[in-house]
């Protein structure tokens, strides 16, 4: 033990209840409020507190932000009882998670940087675009931080503009109020990002969605590699990422359909910048009608990409969204053409992926197309799962070719 | 219509069930024996027959191989039904596996070529290695027509050497005898073949498995990606397909474990062409006596890789498979560094992705262990899944970081 050893700092206690602590001594990081002891002291623990967790005999467990007016009332931040939360650990779990990210993407600057539960930190969301940071605190703890966040990020990534992006539905769930504001630096127009080696253009600050979406990184490295010398159509494409990457890949033409002018905007200005102004239309759409009007006409195209907002937001939802993403899948094969591809997304936390699955072929069968799965895919590696927390995997991408 | 368009050929008919048909007319491409009308006529067709499925109230449905003493008894080739199955039939389904992947591996002939349902070719498995083809026949349909695939084999591939690996399990199903035999051309030795732009050697005629396992080729370059620098052990390892692949990414030191002999002969055959014999061990043991040895010992490695034969064979073995799945995970995080990778990879048919996932998630917590999930993958694009049958997916990995 090192002299200049923190002293152990004393957190409240939280006991779970004897019947239901398995989950959480396997290795799950949640507790709900019903298998703590919710007694007198527990209700007073002020929300955001870091927290002793014991199990119902006291042996420790771990420490967790504690918020006893939430469905989730404890999240484990270490399984290491003498763990202190403080600046230096918040800088720590940080520091691995550039790391990480740093190995995945040597030298480009690009990326998720925390992604929650999985990377230790749960309730926060960090998004990197080179020199400007987007931070999402999702939970009263990482909230009631949000400095020591700001720290943390000057000490390992230094950035030169951070953008608060305290929009999120999570937020109304710990009754926290939504607010975008740029906490450091300056912006001046929307700020530049690169993603498999192809440039883009995104607004965090004023966008109606994060700014960008690295989580389909990968798959939509894997569809632009079948798109060369193929027509192109890019639905909900939001900032260009699929179509411009297949243009940029080889496709002779590319069609990018949004109903956000800005989001066309950045498209186009991608296009510019990638060198494929020439074979690049931006169309201001919505993407069902357009699939209808495109499918009367007649028109196929060889790469087809569907990847839609969530159309579940919450479990009442599920019907009517599937039976949105069937259509969806109808509509985009129609207009694939024979020998085609086509990917069909969904970020619907509430759909799992043999649900999304299952969707999809029947939409196929609707077509009266057949064709064959080449690609069942999640989100990339920067955003990770926690092992215990499958159900947070919520991307699902299928790529197929059509007969 | 042109003169020399075929003649029609009548098949024998094959009702199925009225209240038994709408899955099949969904999309899916089994028929079960309980489904359809299995009056004396259909029981006297002879097993292999081509067959023309149509409903309950004659609506044809397509052609289907048909045998009535399987359990699947008709298995849709197309829904076309005035199609001939004849040999241009096999060889315009070749023809159209073949430009997928040559579209999907440009230049690199190294592929599976055919992968059964999902290639419209119900049956049929065909791996190629360069001019070098493995087929495998896992129907009556097939089996019967086996001069017919070698000709249209011929015709869009030419290869050298063909070899039948009937050795299946599903044969038995159908009550074809196992054989391994050259059908075309000599063969000298282990064949050469490529993956991720690294050479190895396998005995496709000789060895205990099918030669090589094509189906790990994207997630043998995501483990390896993140090998350079460090030490990796290879569980399991065949002919060495993960630990070469770690080592030619950069990884200073890899060890390649497996009982057999000949395996390990490939995989230091594979270490001395890629230049890296230097950095190779290749390990003669038992996979779980090992790691318990090197756990016992203190022994980490920065990369682990655990992708084992499949544990549970039959349904009936899935308490004991799922055991010994989570044993594994348990045995190999023990011996992952802080801060390395683990790949724990199963390919049970029985053993759904979430059960395989919890099984890993368990065995870390075994083990004492957190981390977070990078990667959670299938099978590469050459073994595409028919969109009905997602059971057909049938390979796991799992790839995480541990702290």
């Amino acid at each position: 033990m090192s002299d200049t050893a923190p002293k152990p700092v004393k957190y409240p206690t939280i006991h779970l209840q004897a019947g239901r602590q398995r989950r959480v001594l396997q290795g799950h990081p949640w507790v709900y409020s019903n298998e703590v002891q919710m007694d007198t002291a527990a209700k007073a623990v002020p929300p955001g507190s870091p927290v002793r967790l014991v199990d119902a005999g006291g042996t420790p467990i771990g420490i967790a932000t504690f918020n006893p007016h939430t469905l989730i009332a404890a999240r484990l931040l270490t399984r290491d009882p003498a763990t202190v939360i403080d600046h230096g650990f918040l800088a720590g779990r940080l520091r691995r998670a550039v790391d990480l990210r740093d190995r995945l993407f040597p030298g480009t600057p690009y990326y998720r940087v925390v992604h929650a539960e999985a990377d230790g930190l749960p309730g926060l969301i960090v998004d990197r675009f080179g020199e400007v940071v987007t931070v999402q605190a999702n939970s009263v703890f990482m909230d009631q931080r949000i400095d020591a966040i700001l720290a943390a990020l000057d000490e390992v990534l230094a950035p030169k503009a951070v953008i608060l992006r305290n929009d999120s539905t999570q937020r109304a769930l710990e009754g926290l109020p939504e607010e975008t504001r740029l906490a450091k630096g300056e912006l001046d127009g929307p700020i530049r990002l690169e993603e498999n080696g192809v440039t883009f253009f995104a607004n965090p600050l004023d966008g109606q969605k994060t700014g960008w979406f690295y989580d389909q990184r990968d798959n939509r490295a894997f569809i632009a590699s079948l798109a060369k010398g193929g027509r192109a159509i890019d639905f909900f494409s939001y900032n260009g990422g699929f179509g411009i990457q297949c243009a940029v890949a080889g496709a002779t033409s590319v069609v990018s359909v949004d109903r956000s002018a800005l989001a066309l905007e950045n498209a186009a200005r991608a296009a510019e910048a990638n060198g494929v102004a020439d074979r690049f239309e931006a169309r201001r759409a919505d993407a069902f009608h357009e699939m209808e009007r495109l499918a009367a006409a007649g028109e196929q195209f060889d790469v087809v990409i569907a990847d839609p907002p969530a159309f579940v937001k919450s479990k009442k939802d599920l019907a009517v969204g599937c039976r949105a993403y069937r259509k969806m899948a109808k509509l985009s094969a129609r207009i694939t053409a024979p020998g085609g591809f086509l990917l069909c997304g969904s970020c619907s936390h509430n759909v799992d992926p043999p649900t999304f699955a299952e969707q999809v072929a029947r939409g196929l069968s609707d077509a009266g197309r057949t064709g064959r799965i080449l690609r069942s895919a999640g989100a990339g590696p920067d955003h990770p799962v926690h092992p215990n927390l499958p159900e947070s995997a919520y991307l699902k991408a299928i790529v197929m070719q059509l007969d």
